[in-house]
């Protein structure tokens, strides 16, 4: 069982130099669902989706999704709700399996919609683990340096900038910076995945180069939006809000700066090296 | 051409009684995206996907969805990218199509990974316009009565609950209440469309009925949020931040009380009569 929180070293920048610390992470980890149904002398296992989601509570998680996509429409047809054992080891405690009374007839055609399962947020509906894990080849991106008086400018940059926000406070946003602190693009969108993905599609559209740009979002950092910044060659990122634990891990992997919490004169360095910003 | 924000009618509280104001949302709208691809004499369209996003910016936007999925690699392969005019009235603007030289090849097997796609955010992947309109039967929800003290209670009592929030500064929760304000569960997520799942299928575990109950959201009430309020039959929902056009629509469907921006002693009312609001 992994923990919902999940402990990492962090090197810290407030009103001092920057300290190395301890920070705790929301932990994200991918779920795959399957459903174990039909009769007797004919059952079988469908992997119906996969969903990024923090440890706990995956059998509940497991039935509400079921539910609230209308594939069940109660508990009455369940046999049994348990985390698969025959796994591979790094996908244990990932896969739940709910099984269904023989009888229960499940309207199949209700998740097979259609062949296609990519998606907007780069891992919804990815139908296994394996899947999610091979989504990105591993880079080794070069971050550029950053002067720490250009980086806690830069929130304010995106935000002066940000039409519909002021509008309605309800919207995310993405924005791609030079390492001075030119604000080079800037797109807003619902969906946080959009939004990057509207300032990647631009930047291919006008030619503009990624390779020594930094990218900023309204909100958290997850797992998705830094695989979108690898994919892209983007090698550097920063979040107004929280990384999850595997949005640090791809970060590291591709050797992306990926800094946190940048709000209020601080902000913390969760991979690359800080020494970057100078 | 959609705009990006949607004027609407909203009844506010704050200091005072309850007025009636205009109010403007972000729009929120399903945006599928095809593939034009193959040779000459052997061209077919792929539908990849259908994201909810923002009006504006749909080239863009599928041009860096492709490329961040790791379907293209750069825009060299591609002759043009423009909104399909052969749709069905009310899904004129939202579908684009991207056309590729007849001599690319595209690896389908990079978006036809299975054949499920389902997923848990209820939108991402699914393959069609029609699809996501039909994602919900439409049903007379009957909210409870609430008093205005009690409705700005909730949210500090839900904060107080979050355990790993107090721990990470960066994670969802959702959080089920009945109409005296007693809270009867509470999960949290890195995603919150999976915080919501997770209290539906514990309310079925449990046998909790949701028939008066009211769901409150820790940050912006987007579509698949209301439609999963609807499919489990909850039939009140707040959330701290704001809500999307579409949310609207579809409370208003349903006859969902949907109540936005519920923080610092006050709230607006976006779906469902405020009398019930005592």
């Amino acid at each position: 069982m992994q923990a919902p929180v999940t402990p990492v070293e962090v090197s810290r920048s407030g009103k001092g130099p920057i300290e190395r610390a301890e920070d705790l992470l929301v932990t994200e980890e991918p779920l795959e669902i399957r459903l174990d149904h039909g009769p007797v002398d004919d059952r079988r296992e469908d992997r119906i989706t996969v969903t990024m989601r923090t440890p706990g509570d995956d059998r509940e998680l497991a039935i509400g999704f079921l539910l609230s996509e209308g594939i069940l429409s109660g508990t009455d047809d369940i046999i049994r709700v348990e985390h698969c054992q025959q796994v591979k080891p790094e996908e244990m405690g990932n896969v739940v399996r709910v099984s269904l009374k023989p009888e229960v007839q499940v309207d199949t055609a209700r998740w097979q919609r259609n062949f296609y399962v990519s998606s907007s947020c780069g891992v919804c509906g990815k139908g296994s683990l394996e899947a999610v894990r091979n989504l990105c080849p591993v880079k080794q991106l070069h971050p550029p340096t950053i002067t720490r008086a250009v980086l806690l400018e830069l929130p304010r940059r995106m935000r002066e900038a940000q039409v519909v926000f002021q509008h309605t406070g309800g919207i995310h946003a993405a924005a791609l910076f030079d390492p001075a602190g030119k604000l080079l693009l800037l797109h807003e969108d619902v969906g946080r995945h959009n939004a990057v993905d509207k300032v990647i599609g631009a930047a291919q559209l006008a030619d503009l180069p990624l390779v020594d740009r930094l990218l900023l979002v309204s909100g958290r950092a997850g797992f998705e939006l830094v695989q979108k910044c690898v994919m892209a060659g983007i090698p550097a990122m920063a979040a107004v809000g929280a990384p999850s634990s595997l949005a640090v891990q791809l970060a590291k992997d591709n050797l992306l700066l990926l800094i946190g919490f940048l709000r209020d004169d601080r902000f913390n360095v969760y991979s690359g090296d800080p020494a970057l910003i100078a």
